[in-house]
């Protein structure tokens, strides 16, 4: 198959449908949230005003987002019939199975109807999805549970539950960067997962939980996770460079590199850099950031191509201390905004998506007998 | 949005793909398993044969089926880990998301790789998922598990755990035919979203649990459900001619009617309509089969519409006792295989499932300065 008929064959280029949510522009280098530049958004307001613009339609006030952000933190809670369940588990689960298993098990606790409110059912998610992710995390590590975070920030009560201990404000910020940069970005996999299911009609929990499945996948949210482990082999520049030299060389994919849709570079990247500047040099993780930024010039000299947001964003997240098992899970805790966005909007098309397929197979041919 | 822009919208007749699994012929009119019509292998052959023909590539010899058929009844199980985590689940929690939390559970034990093998994790599913539904299902109505069934048919082995009690062979040789025929249908939404994640180089299991997401909705594999409630409103075709007649008036969806590809009538739907005449014929179940034909000759006058694979199917699990919560379940379990022959097949094509969106939201604007 040659290059158009694969780019043909992965629906590049061809419309799926309408969206208001977000754009990544005309000439696919700019990323916007209902019209307010993500690099604003990022430099002014926190991961809830984020989630309320995408889920409610526009940016709170300052008042109404800090009822936002009381309604999300009074709602995190663990089922103990959900703990028990995540803890008879075995600690070699994979991390994201085991968040699409608690979407399921919210779903089927609060016996989920198909025409639940998408953005009422993300809030609910938003709460307490995070909650049995780190729960699970905690566990997996072989670590005591702290309780339920009620820190106003999703950010911040990540951080708590992870680590044990309420985190610096700094390092709170930095995580809800990075959250606002991972709440959307129009029809990638997941997304586009998301809006397929909710085309049927199942429920806002059925969406999610496709979305989930699609976020799994190397190709898709789980680069950052081998974005940390490539970074994580090399303790110098030097070594970095001989060693990506290497793979390139064995003609192996790098995680983190190349995009999509961005052809010139995610604009995201720039915004994610700085964040794993500061984070790294402020925690003592100068070394990683140094790696990275060598694995980062070596790709754009040899190959010509240029970092997403997930290779800095490893960068950012292993300086915070974060397992590698839990990059992905922070991208859905983050991501369950957009998706939520694009389940109302795409309840209101209230088309099927339902491609056809082009046949390659047999000729018609009969049964043979059975001898 | 006009007709013509709904259908783009719906990705409709857009080739998202190449397949060599099934077709629904260059006029939308017939349906061939790699070659095979369906109506041949309803008539000849097993689900199992089926199962071997999408997921293995050819039908089975008579040996070679026995041993398959042997190894998938022998693969059947049910952890008592997963057993507690049903138990504990309420009995409103909906069917299909109790079907997706446990192949969720399947793929969390058994740590499934990225790379797991499709049509591997496809059988270990087609053993283990039917017991798991079938284990819930029997909670939810309140009564007592009889065990894991040793038959070496699918369809047997189903009745069996549903009913408490062996088939007789007739009925199972009637649900047979159904699993054949909702074994496989090309690119709809369920497949498709299986693609979609499958493409992001996720597991077989993370690709399953989304498709099952999508087939729970009432517009995909919801609509068997659907149409059983439908049926169950009317006691004589007459009555069911009016009560239809006045739901039409209102403008309200029947489901069981149409296709988003057979405009001129599904080709399954008089393979199923013969199983469901002699099964409800046969069962005591006439009066439930005029109703349905008297729906379906109104539907035809009035819209002029065709019933598809679910109306009749509808009637068959009706007539055969099983519950309606299971009718969707069931389907699934027949469809695992079409998914895990599409899964293998989208991961050999490579490409990363990526549509575009067209952007119809806000321009560009500041973000507001906080108050």
């Amino acid at each position: 198959m040659g290059q158009a008929a694969r780019d043909k064959a992965g629906l590049r280029g061809v419309a799926a449908g309408q969206t208001a949510i977000c754009t990544i522009g005309a000439d696919c280098d700019s990323l916007h949230y209902r019209g307010y530049d993500v690099a604003e958004l990022v430099a002014s307001r926190c991961f809830e005003d984020v989630a309320h613009l995408l889920l409610r339609g526009e940016l709170p006030s300052a008042a109404e987002l800090r009822v936002y952000q009381e309604r999300l933190a009074a709602r995190r809670a663990l089922d103990p019939r959900l703990e028990r369940a995540l803890l008879e588990l075995p600690p070699t689960a994979p991390a994201m199975a085991v968040c699409r298993l608690s979407v399921d098990w919210i779903g089927c606790a609060a016996a989920v109807a198909e025409d639940d409110d998408a953005a009422e059912r993300s809030e609910a998610l938003l709460a307490l999805l995070p909650v049995a992710a780190c729960r699970w995390s905690r566990h997996a590590r072989g670590l005591d549970w702290p309780g339920v975070s009620a820190a106003p920030s999703l950010a911040a009560a990540l951080l708590a539950m992870l680590h044990g201990e309420p985190p610096a404000a700094d390092d709170a910020r930095a995580l809800d960067a990075t959250l606002i940069l991972y709440a959307e970005h129009e029809f990638n996999a997941s997304t586009f997962t998301a809006r397929v299911v909710a085309s049927t009609r199942a429920s806002a929990c059925d969406a999610v939980a496709a979305a989930v499945a699609a976020l799994k996948g190397p190709l898709h949210g789980g680069a950052n996770e081998e974005a940390s482990k490539l970074l994580g082999r090399y303790d110098s520049p030097a070594a970095a460079e001989a060693g990506v030299r290497e793979l390139l060389a064995e003609r192996q994919l790098i995680m983190g590199f190349g995009h999509a849709v961005y052809k010139n570079g995610d604009p995201r990247s720039t915004i994610i850099k700085e964040v794993a500047r500061e984070l790294s040099a402020r925690r003592g993780q100068e070394q990683l950031f140094a790696v990275a930024e060598a694995v980062e010039r070596l790709m754009l000299e040899e190959k010509g191509m240029h970092p997403n947001l997930d290779f800095y964003a490893a960068v950012a997240y292993a300086s915070l201390g974060i397992p590698t098992a839990m990059f992905t899970p922070l991208f859905v805790c983050a991501r369950l905004a957009g998706w939520g966005a694009h389940i109302a909007e795409q309840r209101v098309s209230g088309v099927l998506l339902r491609p056809a397929a082009e046949y390659v197979g047999p000729e018609p041919r009969p049964v043979p007998e059975m001898a």
